[in-house]
């Protein structure tokens, strides 16, 4: 395979709009993606708050944009079945958002340890037991689940899924053979430190289960576990390998970036910040 | 298997010196540990410095107490040949004091990325060759090797070993067999949330290479990457669960604290810590 770099194909690039910081209204957002010459974008479920979500598709689309991924699911494990009940429904809300906006999946973040408890095997079956339902209802609305597993460090308070292998088969027991509407979001920061990646990225691709690729990158030093995360370039992520295994594995889909960084970009105009994303995905991925 | 709680066995307890903030010298830390009623005590090398390693050996044997590991390894890749084999050699003589202190195990932290480097699989290569050197050293003087999986959110700049998976496959590789001078240390805090934990404990334990367990625990929030672990029984780790499984495997050694904490545990009053330790090795590991 002839591996290209990713300059002149912004078409093919994302911007998940946690990258800007949630610090306007989705309209303005939307227009400034398109604008920076981007061909996707991946809406947070906040920005679609009091919205029509078929008028907001209208709009993407209008823009000439088309949606990457919808973030994310409410977090399943709960301490009683009352509030597991409810996390469900939501997550089914949110689903069908997904598929109005006519997101290329879901985005599924499944949640950590409930309050107080110690029990990890527990909440991973709670997140079994969740995903097999919403499961079913995404094959009715027809928008494909993809589950990220986040970094080990946020295995107590917001993903109990903390590798792509422990994901994958996850993805092998709920739906097995071929993917239809279960797969995986691979994102760098979450992954890259993973001695498995490449072989497991190799075995979500013959199931077919790659549906998305989020880039960022690791700071050193990293001075906060939630928001400081780093533009491409500025840390140690080998991302053009990174992608290429995925390419390799057969995705072709958008690359989105996905950036949380309270000190840094998030206190940088739009505007620029959309500039060094355009930069950095054509000559640091 | 019938399984005890840890009370009344302080005398299988071990106190690693970091967990009292390194703020005294040594001598006195002796002395503290012993007459807390530990067996055992795991020092760092930067608190032998200006010592004779017999002398410390003799006050650590005649206070009552024994080494059960001694912190810590050298990080190993570097970016060119003449750091690297300075970086082994200065492993060499530590393995050597370890030896003197008859310290149960070395404790190898193996490094990270080189400065400036994004080749993970690199560094990996070099700490493998790395220990193939050290373990032909440790087998002259007599030394276990403990390689110790750090939590992936050190994987830039600390360790590219961060599974007790990944870290088993090195031991297969450069010691194949049952286990004679390379092993594990597990540490609760860097391997709590891995879904092959338990697996992977048994599977070290079928080749005898269970060299150490480390105990502390995950806050939520953790505020520091480094420097906010939390006193056993304050967190979320399910810290008998594990001490079970490591005794299911085979293990009957020490039960080690060390605890990085700024902010709380280094700056209170080292009696009242080791107190505190007592406690709750004895009610909540």
């Amino acid at each position: 395979m002839t591996r290209q770099s990713l300059a002149g194909q912004l078409s093919r690039c994302s911007i998940n709009t946690a990258t800007l910081g949630h610090r306007q209204p989705l309209e303005t957002i939307i227009e400034q993606v398109a604008s920076s010459g981007f061909g996707w974008i991946a809406p947070w479920r906040r920005e679609l708050e009091g919205r029509d979500p078929l008028k907001v598709a209208r709009h993407i689309r209008d823009a000439g944009l088309r949606v990457s991924s919808y973030c994310r699911s409410t977090y399943i494990p709960a301490h009683d079945a009352r509030t597991f009940a409810a996390n469900l429904d939501d997550n089914r809300r949110a689903i069908e958002q997904a598929a109005q906006l006519e997101a290329q999946c879901f985005v599924m973040v499944v949640g950590g340890l409930p309050e107080g408890s110690r029990d990890l095997p527990g909440a991973r079956e709670q997140v079994r037991e969740g995903l097999a339902s919403l499961l079913e209802h995404a094959r009715q609305v027809g928008v494909p689940l993809a589950l990220e597993p986040l970094h080990p460090m946020y295995a107590a308070d917001r993903s109990c899924l903390s590798t792509l292998s422990q994901a994958l088969d996850l993805c092998e027991r709920l739906e097995p053979g071929e993917s239809r509407y279960l797969g995986v979001a691979v994102d760098a920061y979450h992954c890259w430190w993973d001695p498995l990646l490449q072989q497991q990225i190799a075995r979500a691709g013959e199931q077919r289960r790659l549906l998305g690729l989020h880039v960022c990158d690791w700071l050193v030093p990293t001075h906060d576990l939630l928001l400081d995360r780093g533009m491409m370039g500025d840390g140690v992520i080998d991302l053009t390998g990174l992608r290429h295994a995925m390419e390799d594995a057969g995705y072709c889909g958008p690359v989105e970036v996905e950036i949380f960084s309270r000190d840094n970009w998030w206190q940088r105009d739009p505007m620029d910040v959309l500039r060094t994303c355009a930069e950095r995905l054509q000559n640091n991925c």
